[in-house]
C-alpha cells in the first residue's frame, strides 16, 4: 500500500475519514490475500491518481484456476464540488467540498456452480462552507448464483444477518429488502441474484455505531463467501453448465450498465473506465428468447432464486 | 406477413402511415430474403402484439454460416399518450395520441474481418386533439468494423452519400456528422465504428420529400453492406482475430446499454425485451486495460477508424 499512499494528492480531511480509510485499506489487503491463497494467479495492482485530488488502487486477477476474473478496488477521492446526484436527499450540501472513499469488489469464478459475488463499502463526507461536516456510510454485499443451492443461500443470508445483529432489530430485514429492490432488473422481472445486504445514506446513531456496522459488514464478507466457494469451485461441470453461466452473466452486464448507479455515476463523472468496468464478467453470451427447460436446475434458479425470498424463514 | 397483419390491433391512423408501413414491410422482407440467400440458417419469425395497440414481427437468425446473430424487427404501435421523451422538441404534442413504426436491424457476422452493421428507419405521427397531425422521420445506418479496411469504409460512405444526394447539398455531411456524434462512447473516447448516416425529427420539405429520403436510405442499405460482407465473410482468421472481435463487441454492448436512446426508451417503456436486446452480440468478452500492440491492425482500427473521419476526402 506504500505505493498508493505516495500517489495520494491530498490527506484525509477528517479524523473520521482517516479511520475509515485505514480500515478499508486493511480489508483490501485481507480480501486480496484470501483470494490469492485460493488461486494460482496473482492480482495485478494498478495505483492511479485523480487529477482533482486523491486516487486509488485497482487489483485484478484474470484467468486464474478458481477465478476467471476477480477485481477489488479501493478509491479515496477529494473534490471541490459534490455532484448533484450524491446530494439529492440533502440539498443543503449541494456543491460542497467532499471526501469519498470506497472499497468495491466483484468476483467471477470459473466454475458455474460457484456464484459471482459483489461487495461495496463506502464513506462520504461533505464539508459545506457554512456548517458542520455531513457524513454517511453505504455498502453491502450480494450473491449471484448460476445454480440453485439452498444451503448456500441460507449460509449467505445467515452470515448477512449475523453482520447486522449487534446493530439493531430489523436491520438485516431492512437491508435485505433494500438489496432486493436495488439489484432488480425490471425489463427481465428478475432480481440479479439472491441479494444480501444493501444500505446507503446511513448516519443514524452516530459515527461510532455506523462505522462499527460498516466494519461488521466488511468483516463478514469472507466468512459469507469463502465457504460457498470452497464447496462449489471443484464441482464437475460440462458445456451445458458453462453455457448457462455465460448466458446468465449477460444479466449481470445488463444490470451494471443499465441500472447500477455507481457504474453510471462513475462513467458519467469521468471516473477511470477500466476500474469501473472491472465488474463486468470476462466472457458473456446472449441468446434470443431462451427459456429454461421445465423441471431443470436452471428453471429452479428462475423460480426460486431470482425473486425476493425469505431464505431464513424457519431457520434459527 | 399475413400473420402480422392479422395480429394488429388497430389500423394505420393516416394514409401517410399506411404508405410508410407498406414500404417498411416490403423492405423487411427484402432484407430478410437477401440475408437468408447468403446463409445456411433461416430466420425465426416471432409476431407479437402490444396490449395498448399494434404489434410487430421480430426475425432472428442465429448460429448461421455467415451470421452468428442477425436480427431485424418491424414494429408498428399505437398509443394514447406520446411519451415525454419523444416530444421534447415539441411541447405542443406532449401526451397526444400517436402512431409509431420502425424497422430496425443489427447483423453480427461470424468472421472478424466482416463488420457488424445496424440500420433503423422510423416514422412517427402525433395526433393532438386540437390540431393537425405532426409527423417526422428518423433513421440511418452505420458500420462497426473489427479490422480496418479503407476500401470498405470508402464504399460504405460513398453509398451513404449516394442515398442522400438527390435530397439536397450537404445532407450527407450533416447526417454523417450526426451519426459520429450519436454513436460515440464518451467513457472510451471512441466512436462505435465508422458511422454512416443518422437523422431524427426530419419533416422539412414536406412528406413526399422526407418519405423519399427514408426510402432512399432504406434502398441503399443492402448495396452498402452486401459487397463488404461478400469480400470479408470467407477470409481466413484465427483465434487472435476472433478474440479481438469478442473484445470489441464489448463496446457494442456498452454503447447499446448505456447510451442508445432507442434501447433505453424501449426497455423503460415496457417494450418487448427480447426484441429490443436482439441487437446485442451473441458472444462477448471484456479484458482489463487491454491495449492494441503498436503497429498492429488492431492499433490501426483505434487510430484511424474509431474517431470521426472524412472517409471520402479526395474521393469522387
Amino acid at each position: 500500500m506504500a505505493e498508493l499512499r505516495e500517489t495520494q494528492a491530498s490527506p484525509p480531511t477528517t479524523a473520521a475519514g482517516a479511520a475509515v480509510a485505514t480500515y478499508l485499506h486493511a480489508l483490501h489487503d485481507r480480501i486480496t490475500d484470501a483470494i490469492e491463497a485460493l488461486d494460482t494467479a496473482k492480482f495485478r495492482r494498478d495505483a492511479w491518481r485523480r487529477e482533482d485530488g486523491g486516487g486509488g488502487e485497482t487489483r485484478i486477477l484474470t484467468e486464474g484456476s478458481v477465478f476467471e476474473r476477480a477485481g477489488i478496488g479501493f478509491s479515496h477521492v477529494f473534490g471541490g464540488k459534490l455532484p448533484a446526484s450524491a446530494s439529492q436527499q440533502r440539498p443543503e450540501i449541494a456543491g460542497a467540498r467532499f471526501e469519498a472513499m470506497g472499497l468495491s469488489l466483484v468476483f467471477h469464478p470459473r466454475n458455474p456452480h460457484a456464484p459471482t459475488t459483489h461487495a461495496n463499502l463506502r464513506f462520504l463526507t461533505a464539508l459545506p462552507p457554512n456548517g458542520e461536516p455531513v457524513w454517511w456510510f453505504g455498502g453491502g454485499f450480494d450473491l449471484t448464483p448460476y445454480y440453485p443451492y439452498d444451503e448456500d443461500a441460507v449460509h449467505w443470508h445467515r452470515t448477512a444477518r449475523a453482520a447486522c445483529l449487534p446493530f439493531g432489530d430489523g436491520l438485516y430485514e431492512n437491508y435485505k429488502a433494500w438489496c432486493d429492490r436495488y439489484f432488480f432488473l425490471p425489463h427481465r422481472n428478475e432480481t440479479r441474484g439472491i441479494g444480501g445486504l444493501f444500505f446507503d445514506d446511513q448516519n443514524a446513531g452516530g459515527f461510532d455505531r455506523c462505522f462499527g456496522l460498516l466494519q461488521s459488514v466488511g468483516d463478514h464478507f469472507l466468512p459469507a463467501y469463502i465457504p460457498i466457494l470452497a464447496r462449489r469451485k471443484d464441482m464437475p461441470y460440462g458445456e451445458h453448465e458453462r453455457e448457462f453461466q455465460l448466458y446468465r452473466r449477460g444479466r449481470y452486464v445488463e444490470f451494471n450498465l443499465i441500472y447500477d448507479r455507481g457504474t453510471l455515476f462513475g462513467l458519467q463523472s469521468g471516473g477511470r473506465t477500466e476500474s469501473i468496468l472491472m465488474s463486468l464478467p470476462p466472457r458473456v453470451r446472449w441468446e434470443y428468447d431462451w427459456q429454461p427447460p421445465p423441471g431443470s436446475p436452471e428453471a429452479r434458479l428462475y423460480a426460486d432464486f431470482l425473486r425476493p425470498r425469505d431464505y431464513l424463514a424457519g431457520s434459527a
